[in-house]
């Protein structure tokens, strides 16, 4: 008998149907046992009366939670039900009956919940938050492909290091050669924008920080749009846009999860557009003017302890400088000024990296844009306008100390047909860990890298 | 003033526009002066009448190949060009005149083209090549996310090796620990499949193969979908459907960058539902056949050579031999007897993998499918039906010689809840050859990674 998934039981109301799928819990009393059976799709609650048939009642009873069973009965409406149906069960075929699976509905570690991952994705609010990632990523690619983006993917081993080796991975190519996991495509998308206009990268990215924070992961994803022909103002307009589609796909396509995930939903549907946009010296306006008003410090201190390593790295309140790069502290406090997520623009040069255009009525500001969360998730995007200038980025090149031969690709961009051109990076796990409102990225990617943790 | 694309310009007759692009040819006859403009949406003829204003008209004899340049003009129809316009310019802002860009009309060497391939991406051809692969990859997530499949991306640094590790890259993990770049997501597939019912991964994977042909990058993009109590027969459905929307996706969005490629569009349109689904017993018997009426080998050396090195690797014909696996002239052969892709279904178990499931009534087979391309692409869909038993797994893995404490979680999957599954892969960028009707699938990715190539 063919298949039914659990999300299409309400459009057979009243039809004899085949589950397939495994025990998420069950309980009995007396003449009745109720099954919850998930199958992926969603979870539904099978009914076996006593009364139907004495040995599918003894069987269900005996399953324990995981075992793996084909459910054949007939859909009924219930008004009780989250879904609106439940399942009138008339024979039960056992593929498995497990007994001792590990993760039972008391508490684990999150160490074990960790080596458990194979199986922790099965629970609720697990699988609720790998849904949500589902959805931001087909946004994502939404909407670029509807924009007139091509996709066009960068390389994962790359030859030389960007911007020193200390956080690259490094791989041995065939013996004779080093190769290095990418931190970002943004070299390469210069090459593609000036080949289609508007091209994006969408795929892993590796960073070997010997960090342990709750933003950090040494393996995560990243979409990055670049166009030709682009202001760091296009940026501004160009991220705000995507995250208004995030949003908005979201909270259309996975309410039942978020629900699941018991997120405050009213905070993201408040989420509107236009996003303000602050100079990076207003910004330390506010910052300055929040620590005199000793507000600064207390906004961070008083969310929900995120985990105790994060904890642990938080850097002191410290009165914010002209200059510096905003801490995680800073970018909650600005954050938190506004309901809606927030762009800074206009960094300091000395702090940005060699390929940032410069303003040309100031060149100590570099046409940088960063989009920071609410919430306290941080900076979600990073990006701007790059320098067109051969002459500028030669010289930059040496004032940062790169080596010139492995640049001499990206500067041929500059020798032929330079233009003007902007992009940006977005983090995929921030953003999911936003939208789901959970503490850790970590639980945001179906099998997490971090510095102690390369299994399962 | 704002920039309209040239994608947009039929929809423009009349208007003045202001375009932003690239010159990708030029010639001038006395009084005129005809720019072909490239934006990445197209190209389209600028027309320059020396008449309008001499200093344009100048200026515009002046520029070179991939010079950047700004054109103000008036879109009129124009039934010669193949976009139906072409642009009366009126003013121009030159922002780089280039005079000596490297990659002329004249032939090149494929080394010299791959050394610049951050140009050579901007050529007719290559653009193309790389617009057939976006639509491609839009074309498998579409698929899969219409039919109730959740993306679950896989880990790229992976713990153990699966089979061996002489093709694995290895990654230096923080000093004290060693990680292998993924070659297949299908081991956690399994695990997100009994979480989602239908799972999908779509990522890089990595091969460390010294194998210099013109099917091989040791970079290259998979997509693996696996599905909870699915059949191996569900698999080649599956795939089906697969393709066949690859194929209609590609001649309904890139006709006209097939045509740029002098692809040969009927065989794209001969493609037709149901491929032919040969029992490896049947297929055996085709290639047997084929060499004893000397037709083996004839077909596979009678199309276009396709390089030098691939020329020198061809294994000589022999007869084939039940229990062997298929090289490249033998999925030739087999394909070429059918106008459209053909499965290959139960294989030897001996040279399938340790974690396929075996034929109950004939263990001897194993419940594998391989996918053949027409026209000698070769396999690309490959996958069957899971070992579900631990039992079985346990004896396979000794069998095989496989460090049993890496693949704890594995069978973890076996005791938890085990059901029938099934899942494949399918490689992008033979699929894109495939479509392109390209030789090399060096041509099909931005920035190819091969054994002597990891620049630019």
């Amino acid at each position: 008998m063919k298949q039914t998934y659990i999300n299409q039981l309400k459009d057979r109301i009243g039809h004899d149907v085949t589950l397939k799928g495994w025990l998420y819990n069950s309980r009995s009393s007396g003449k009745l046992v109720f099954l919850q059976l998930r199958d992926g799709t969603g979870i539904v609650q099978c009914v076996v009366f006593k009364g139907n048939d004495e040995s599918v009642f003894e069987k269900a009873k005996a399953l324990g939670q995981e075992s793996s069973l084909i459910v054949h009965g007939t859909v009924k409406a219930d008004e009780r039900s989250p879904i609106g149906v439940e399942v009138d069960v008339k024979g039960i075929d056992v593929l498995q009956n497990v007994h001792d699976y590990p993760i039972t509905p008391k508490e684990h570690g999150t160490e074990f919940l960790m080596d458990h991952r194979h199986l922790w994705i099965r629970s609720k609010k697990q699988n609720a938050i790998l849904k949500v990632r589902h959805t931001v990523i087909k946004a994502v690619r939404d909407y670029f492909d509807s924009n007139g983006f091509i996709l066009a993917d960068t390389p994962i081993f790359t030859p030389a290091a960007c911007e020193g080796t200390t956080t690259l991975f490094e791989v041995d190519y065939f013996g004779d050669d080093k190769a290095y996991l990418t931190q970002s495509g943004q070299l390469y998308n210069e090459a593609t924008a000036a080949a289609f206009g508007k091209s994006y990268a969408f795929g892993p990215t590796f960073r070997a920080e010997k960090s342990k924070t709750r933003r950090h992961l040494t393996e995560f994803w990243m979409v990055e749009p670049e166009v030709a022909y682009a202001t760091y103002e296009d940026m501004m307009d160009l991220g705000e846009g995507l995250i208004l589609h995030i949003v908005k796909s979201v909270l259309n396509e996975r309410r039942a999860e978020l629900e699941a995930l018991e997120r405050d939903i009213s905070k993201l549907e408040a989420i509107k557009s236009p996003f303000p946009r602050l100079h990076y010296d207003d910004a330390v306006k506010m910052l300055q003017d929040g620590f005199d008003k000793g507000e600064l410090g207390a906004s961070d201190r008083g969310r929900p302890a995120r985990s105790e390593e994060d904890a642990g790295q938080r850097p002191a309140v410290r009165r914010f400088e002209w200059g510096g790069d905003f801490g995680a502290p800073d970018e909650t406090y600005l954050s938190s000024q506004f309901g809606s997520p927030v762009f800074v623009h206009h960094f300091p040069t000395a702090i940005k990296g060699f390929y940032f255009e410069v303003d040309k009525d100031d060149p100590k500001y570099a046409l940088g844009i960063d989009l920071l969360a609410p919430e306290g998730y941080g900076e979600i995007i990073g990006g701007g306008e790059r320098a067109a200038s051969l002459d500028y980025l030669e010289k930059q090149l040496e004032a940062h100390n790169l080596p010139r031969e492995s640049f001499e690709w990206y500067l041929d961009l500059r020798r032929y047909g330079s233009v003007p051109h902007s992009g940006f990076g977005m983090g995929i796990e921030r953003t999911v860990a936003w939208m789901c409102g959970i503490e850790h990225v970590r639980e945001t990617i179906p099998f997490p890298r971090m510095l102690y943790r390369l299994k399962p």
